[in-house]
């Protein structure tokens, strides 16, 4: 340990580690130390490169609060989040694709009845969206835990909006619903457009200076819960929308791409009649049985 | 790019990245996206444990300030300091080694004359530390800047002990000197004992997991300037201290470990005489010529 070179340091610091009681903790230390040298051997970083690495990771730690998560945001654009929920969320043919999270949850958000207009005041064009919560067999799943959350018209989600003092009163196309016990959900909102990752912050001035835009494809998120399912996480996209062949962070798969139908003014789903244009969204969504 | 699966996310994120004008950025982000998509899949990393990373590094950046730089803690103990000062360092035999520059050095410690005592009245053993500036080939450098830094006898840097507002009031155990015509150098200043890395935070708590004690061996901290040549940054190691095996950090090289000599109290190298025991040190740095 004392004469430690450039060929010696990774076994170095690999036996350093061989005390460590949680034997996964230090597999996975073990192999990030690996990957870490090897990056920094094969490009040869120089020392400059290095410092500017810690003063990167610094500006993402510091604009970082309760608010904003800006090493999920690099995670997300550096299709590490996708990765992880993929290899974590393998699941038989038929059950509904998971992806990326995503830094814009909110724990909190207001609970919805059924049919209920979840956009509470956001402007935008009318959004009908209704589907069933179903096991694998086709089966209802009745009392599902369904959160939802969406930007507005204007590409952002509310609490890119609003101070935070506001946040639980002014929540917006945001909202927690249950399933029927026939398995069906409904709810109006508005049509979700395409919008920006945060990008005013260190994650952004990278995708800037590696050509790449911020850019996500319309979506709706959906987290559906209930007992004895693996919880799902994932989004529908819009079919027919931009940057479904670039989004920003890896999230598309073509089967939660689903149409958003556009009707003329008239009487829409709900029984009330429009002046303007609206839209509808169908989809079903099949949860996993949880290993026991 | 809309079939993003655990096996094409890779190339997915390296594509993007096609459009980025600076070569070298996605050069060192290709590589580094690999490494990283190639850590997550050989450890099978899963959510929890990509959680608990986007909160480790949280605390790492919120716990980083002006005067504690927690993420170059973190890339000292995980070994990818000294990797990436080794391979940026290689030298011509008989010049000396560097080694990790650490997060303790401070710009605008107070200048001092050729025999000073830098301690400060910092208290300790009396150490007399004396040696001269080489070039490869013997002949001396004069007038080379010589910062050097060490912690006190209660294993503290004046930095970790002293608010912000008297920092350079009250500088102790460190200082800036200049070389000789003949390319000498002496000061006094107190004897250097092992200190540990600030481990109060989450790479403290890392180490623990990992069954790693935060401990450097005993050590004077050297930076040495001149035109013409490379700057070296490097410590002197103590011999027969401890810790010298197991470095936190991983910087001991045996070319720069020197004897601390022990004198019984009398006169000392600067004439004075002195009723306690002290210390002598006595090493020659030889800088590298920089290339043209």
């Amino acid at each position: 340990m004392r004469n430690i070179i450039e060929d010696t340091i990774t076994q170095a610091v690999v036996a350093s580690m061989r005390e460590a009681e949680d034997a996964r903790l230090r597999t996975v230390m073990t192999c990030l130390v690996q990957h870490l040298h090897s990056f920094a051997r094969e490009v040869k970083l120089t020392e400059d490169e290095w410092f500017r690495a810690i003063r990167f990771l610094t500006a993402v730690g510091h604009i970082t609060d309760d608010k904003r998560q800006e090493f999920i945001l690099l995670s997300d654009t550096l299709g590490l989040s996708t990765l992880v929920t993929a290899q974590n969320n393998q699941k038989p043919s038929g059950c509904t694709e998971s992806t990326d999270f995503g830094p814009l949850f909110v724990e909190g958000a207001r609970e919805y009845k059924s049919g209920d207009d979840i956009s509470n005041g956001a402007s935008g064009e009318p959004c009908f969206v209704s589907g069933r919560v179903l096991s694998a067999d086709g089966s209802p799943i009745a009392s599902a835990r369904i959160d939802v959350w969406q930007s507005d018209e204007d590409a952002f989600y509310d609490v890119q909006r609003r101070p935070e003092s506001s946040l639980t009163a002014e929540h917006q196309t945001r909202g927690r619903l249950s399933s029927a016990a026939d398995g069906t959900f409904n709810f109006r909102s508005i049509l979700a457009g395409a919008h920006p990752i945060p990008h005013d912050g260190p994650v952004g001035r990278l995708l800037d200076a590696l050509g790449r835009h911020p850019w996500r494809p319309a979506h709706l998120h959906f987290m559906i819960a209930a007992p004895g399912y693996e919880t799902l996480v994932t989004h529908i996209f819009r079919n027919g929308g931009q940057y479904l062949d670039s989004d920003a962070v890896f999230g598309v798969r073509p089967s939660l791409i689903a149409d958003w139908v556009r009707h003329e003014p008239g009487v829409a789903p709900d029984g009330t009649s429009l002046g303007d244009a609206f839209y509808t969204l169908q989809y079903d969504f099949v949860l996993n049985l949880r290993n026991i």
